[in-house]
């Protein structure tokens, strides 16, 4: 199944001279950085050409939720490659038609039409331009701790670090706080109060930014990168009756937590939530070719029907990406993946993480649904001080930086981002897998705990 | 070579059911489009599903620079699906390393480092932001008459209509206006007289915005669904003059324009400038994965050697897409593809057009470089009346879509935009398919001279 990797450091080592001379990287600085070059995958691990293999506790950027290379969506690519490459968003095609629908099909409520874009930050640019013109007012409202995509509008409704060197204050975005019982910014002590003092505050940031001058609120339905923080029973059903009452466009951003990540198709089928706007892209086709999307109620699309969208780009609905995400939704469907996250993760990852942190001092708590994770790690389990201040780098970030060497010498790829790590393997991730997983993040957390007391 | 399209009128309108009930369209009123159903494609043709075959003068959104299904294209990306669809942006990955060395060795002067997105909007995204950083300075220039994509900042800085539905006045974008004789914003009589004031007419503008305010001019160097405006000798030479004596980023959009379009690799080829910024995608790969970029400067890529660049995408240097454009790339190169486009268009395509429009009382100018042309079309040669009004519909816009229709019924799809249409094929088309465009063009134009005296 997993192919031992076999060494080749010639190889590797040009791959990394090209790279060096000719790929700008993304969120880094350019002469700091020492990408390690990669020469295959499959399933849960990939490995390099110095015959080293990871387990793939991140699925790469939380994306490849099927594994890496699963023969029916390679074969559908390549079917697809030989009958169709690409053709203008203008037409109908039988693979773009097809994935509509059976996105359609899964998708929460009456959220029947699907925009197809190329990923989730022009998902989300193109969910907040319908809301604006739907509803005919300027302003979005999104959560601190969130990421929503690196365009214009898509920053700077992002409530996380990545946004300051692209803010513009001007872009009609405000920025609210989200329910979060461990680090409550309502002094909240069980999940029922800080669900309420969280609807009460968003309650009062409407009364006083004026309803009518708020097209959208836009939030992960769990949110990603940020924490995964799960919402308490009762916010997001809260969050759709203030929408209601005030006529606010109620956008739901699922990029990361879709397509099977929290053991269901879509993470609002948790909460019995339906959103007037539901975005999508990296489970979707487990990003095997780049697509994304927004999926739209029939009143919002009613909008569109006289009216011209105003929106567009040249791959929207492009043959090669809906084909895979056709393959990747029936492969899912038969093979039972999403169910398989679900139980994977209630059986095993869950209790495993949870007994792991009642044995590592750097260990704050635990949370998570499917295959969708967070450790938060802490200096002192009594003050709840994160391992590492907010958006540290450098030397005040030596505790994460340790641990994930630590992990990648475990064999273990992890995900981190500031003081937490997430447990955020694919969906198909086995019982096996997990286990070697959850062993080699136990023996790294020793070097967080060299930092905790 | 090109199959007769068989018919299946049966499949096309399951295909069409679908798509109707769950595609959302861009640029579009959803319940006034029919769009046709594409049973298939190849080199310079596509056909539909009831026996139709179409020329396609548009290049479908102008990006198959390559043509429809080119075997080693398509070879090369079943293949990369074989080994390896996707991986995150941080790693080095073979394919990506070459892309980005092949595209760099063909983009003008130092532009050496290769930031991939996944298409256009997103390439001047990034490149806007790159140019604030660069700089410290907010505000961009750009065209009136152009387009630069439809995320939040790409649509603020477009220069034609579909920017008004999502114009944010704040959004620190400035318009002026570039040359174009035969509209003339500046009253000029010939080609240097244009030059030299549209020149005056940026000096002055930056005046009177404030040149320590500005981070960047952009500009697509030859417009082109505004209109393919080639500019006149020295202009872009001007503008980069003028951004080097006021620091000012200069970026070049050539997503229409680059990969072979204009009859070399990029249009800044024909001009001997060099931008500091330059935004590609479409014919980098033609489209047959979503794939886009920005070629940097030495001086810029030098800002972010030390300190963090601020952005990315999940998909970023996306595998299938770069090993898509090493095959293209390649392929273009061995089998002389840009030279083919120079030389169609200047024997060929050039000629015919100008004889076609002294026999047409609807063809008021002929434009344009390589495979990439406009027929300006007009109520009366002398008045220069457009043949429609600016951004007409409905009605109003009839000329123009009674010529569309009588394109479509002689077997040509043509790119159809406000008063113009544009003759864009392939950079494979051969003399044979360009003659038999231009037949079919010359014959539809009878439907445009009907409207012209």
């Amino acid at each position: 199944m997993h192919p031992a990797a076999a060494a080749d450091p010639a190889a590797g080592a040009a791959v990394k001279a090209d790279d060096r001379a000719h790929v700008f990287h993304s969120w880094s600085a350019q002469g700091l950085i020492d990408p390690l070059a990669i020469a295959g995958a499959e399933g849960s691990y990939f490995w390099d050409y110095d015959g080293n293999r990871y387990l793939d506790f991140s699925s790469q950027l939380v994306n490849t939720n099927i594994g890496h290379q699963h023969p029916k969506v390679v074969a559908a690519i390549q079917e697809q490659a030989a009958k169709l490459c690409t053709i203008a968003p203008g037409f109908a095609v039988d693979v773009r038609s097809e994935a509509a629908r059976l996105i359609a099909e899964r998708t929460p409520g009456d959220l029947d039409k699907i925009f197809f874009t190329n990923g989730g930050a022009e998902a989300v640019e193109n969910a907040v331009r319908m809301a604006r013109l739907h509803t005919g007012r300027a302003k979005v409202l999104s959560a601190y701790r969130s990421y929503h995509g690196a365009t214009a509008a898509a920053i700077n409704l992002t409530g996380d670090p990545r946004r300051w060197p692209s803010d513009t204050a001007s872009a009609g975005v405000v920025h609210f706080w989200g329910p979060f019982l461990y680090r409550s910014a309502f002094h909240a002590e069980n999940e029922q109060q800080e669900c309420e003092r969280a609807l009460a505050h968003l309650e009062q940031t409407i009364a006083f930014e004026g309803p009518q001058s708020i097209a959208a609120i836009i939030l992960e339905t769990v949110p990603g990168t940020a924490g995964i923080m799960v919402p308490p029973a009762g916010y997001l059903a809260g969050v759709r009756e203030i929408c209601d009452r005030h006529g606010i466009v109620f956008i739901l951003d699922e990029v990361m937590a879709g397509f099977g990540r929290t053991g269901h198709w879509f993470a609002a089928d948790h909460f019995g939530v339906t959103p007037d706007l539901l975005t999508f892209a990296k489970g979707v086709n487990s990003g095997y070719v780049p697509l994304g999307g927004v999926a739209i109620s029939a009143e919002i699309a009613a909008t569109f029907e006289t009216r011209p969208y105003p929106g567009g780009l040249t791959y929207s609905g492009h043959p090669l990406a809906c084909a895979s995400a056709v393959a990747t939704i029936n492969a899912m469907a038969e093979e039972r993946i999403v169910e398989n996250a679900a139980e994977i993760g209630e059986r095993v990852i869950g209790p495993a993480l949870r007994e792991i942190a009642e044995r590592h001092p750097s260990v704050g708590e635990v949370r998570g649904l499917g295959v969708f994770w967070a450790l938060d790690l802490v200096k002192n389990k009594e003050t709840r001080e994160p391992l590492v201040p907010y958006n540290a780098s450098g030397a005040a970030n030596a505790p994460m930086a340790e641990f994930a060497a630590a992990c990648k010498r475990g064999g273990l790829w992890p995900f981190v981002n500031m003081n937490r790590t997430h447990v955020v393997p694919a969906c198909t991730v086995t019982e096996a897998e997990a286990k070697e997983g959850l062993a080699a993040l136990d023996q790294a957390l020793t070097a967080a705990d060299a930092h905790s007391v």
